[in-house]
């Protein structure tokens, strides 16, 4: 099977997807805004600014002009950062066919509505199909086929099954889930989380520190998840603890090692600029702020992660208020609705 | 509060508990059953062998008569290796008082028994109080006062809590659980997970794959520790997801270095010996494969692991199996009992 996929956005990802789907045969167009690296790409085929050492192979097409790229292909697989998803959909909705699919594969909410990429795609494209591809997935390692697990969700059965067929190869395996709720929540909210671990390493606290950091940091997520009508399950998996434990312990995570330049003193905007590429997660940190108190649900990581980037609190406190708030007598948190004698 | 404690054994866990609780002005025994190991600690005061680096309080009496270590305290902390813990007991039980509270800090099963530590202890002081202390934990960074979280688990509140208010300190914060069975299997059983992310990134596979592996295998540890009457909740906390998360990335890890070296071709015992203390996870791997017979219930991770260890696999075969088996249509497992349209 065959298909033509518009891949919308060539950042690391966007790249890395492309080239892990013609390698499968398919039809794949690459599309980028900026006109430079167009020309760049176009006449070296290595996206040396996000994805360099990796040549593109032949059957991917390069352009500039959004609507071709978009018109005459299968799936349109959205790459592009969450802030920008709506406003380039809205560049090509025009020509957009009923029957094309559109997949997102950007891991964040709409800052101004706290809206998932999902409810944004609906409201612009109503009649289309919709998946969202999620998962632990470093571009750096998927587009140098090393094994992969991805997460398709949709709410329509036949189009996950049928964009899992899409992605699916020896090297990247790929599972479906129901839970698109779930699993857009997880993959969006655990970037917060890689900030705080990215600030506990600049700290030079040690993996005991982290892993207590990442451990609470989901139970967060799921409690707000929860709320927001997601499966608790989900976040057990792949696109919910699988991303954050890789999203806070490689070193090509954006959003840790912006955490860790914060953690060693250096100011937000030095930091996301140093990095170069977006840091979806500094603006996801206001999201799951305000969604904590839309919804009513205690984040405290996200809390004192928003007061760090946002308010100018002290980081080495907030850690350490996090961590080790002296509290005697405090039961695990997880184990507070149980049934046991106690 | 100060207490007596009477710290048996002195690997790096022993060692850097007893440094901790010492600190906290608290009576501290640590005996060792090596001869030559006790007069050096008693002439240095550091314990060169297991926890290089770090002198040892003066208020830590070290003894190499278990009997005379044992006699006086409030409390006997037990970080020898889960095979020699009835052993250890046996030693000393006719000289122990029925007030004594028994705490293991050890995490494995018995492998000739399938039983839990507090069903050994059990068995062999069944009128003693017992609690087990858990968590992600690193001796390295424990006995160096980096920020730490434990749980103590009893199934006696009140002996939890002594135990707690022993521990807590301000860089160890430390939760109690109900849970006993949950704990208890939560620590023993990611040993097994942390051999198999050593042996992937032993092969060079990335941190995409070891993610997943690391979250199929939280999975199917509360599967078994369900089917063994623990609490599902207590797997996605500090003992469960945290403290295998700390046992995979962290380079502290003797079950993860075994993996790698295995992952990188090594034999199972030179791998082992070049480790030079005792890797838990090698035992616990015959005991998870054995109760996953018994209790009937799937666990491919420690299936695989268990064959390259004990029954010579292709390391290299039985990773890719376990990641890339190429079944379509895959749901996710977490998602499988769900109540979704689909």
């Amino acid at each position: 099977m065959k298909s033509s996929i518009s891949v919308i956005g060539a950042g690391s990802w966007g790249t890395a997807l492309a080239i892990s789907l013609s390698k499968k045969g398919h039809y794949v167009n690459l599309w980028m805004r900026n006109e430079e690296q167009f020309f760049q790409i176009k006449k070296t085929r290595e996206n040396i600014k996000y994805l360099p050492g990796v040549i593109l192979p032949d059957n991917i097409e390069i352009f500039n002009d959004i609507c071709d790229a978009v018109k005459a292909s299968d799936i349109i697989l959205l790459t592009v950062s969450s802030q920008a998803v709506r406003k380039v959909i809205r560049s090509f909705k025009d020509i957009v066919r009923e029957d094309q699919i559109i997949v997102n594969a950007a891991k964040g909410l709409e800052n101004t509505t706290l809206l998932r990429i999902s409810e944004v795609v609906k409201e612009e494209l109503p009649r289309n199909s919709f998946a969202v591809l999620s998962g632990p997935s470093h571009a750096e390692e998927v587009c140098r086929d090393m094994p992969t697990t991805l997460v398709v969700a949709s709410y329509e059965k036949n189009v996950a099954e049928y964009i899992q067929d899409v992605f699916i190869s020896p090297k990247l395996r790929v599972y479906t889930n129901p839970d698109v709720i779930g699993v857009e929540l997880g993959g969006a909210l655990k970037n917060v989380i890689a900030l705080g671990a990215g600030i506990s390493d600049g700290l030079g606290f040690g993996d005991n520190a982290k892993a207590a950091l990442m451990t609470r940091g989901i139970t967060e997520i799921s409690r707000l998840g929860q709320a927001m009508g997601a499966d608790l399950n989900t976040f057990a998996g792949l696109t919910g603890i699988g991303d954050l434990i890789v999203t806070c312990t490689s070193m090509h995570s954006r959003n840790r090692r912006c955490g860790i330049q914060i953690g060693q003193g250096k100011k937000l905007k030095d930091a996301v600029r140093s990095i170069g590429m977006v840091v979806e997660g500094v603006v996801t940190t206001e999201v799951a702020y305000k969604l904590s108190k839309k919804y009513e649900v205690e984040m405290p990581i996200a809390t004192e992660i928003y007061n760090i980037l946002y308010n100018n609190s002290d980081v080495r406190e907030a850690v350490v208020n996090l961590m080790m708030r002296s509290r005697t007598h405090e039961i695990e948190e997880v184990a507070q609705n149980k049934k046991f004698e106690w």
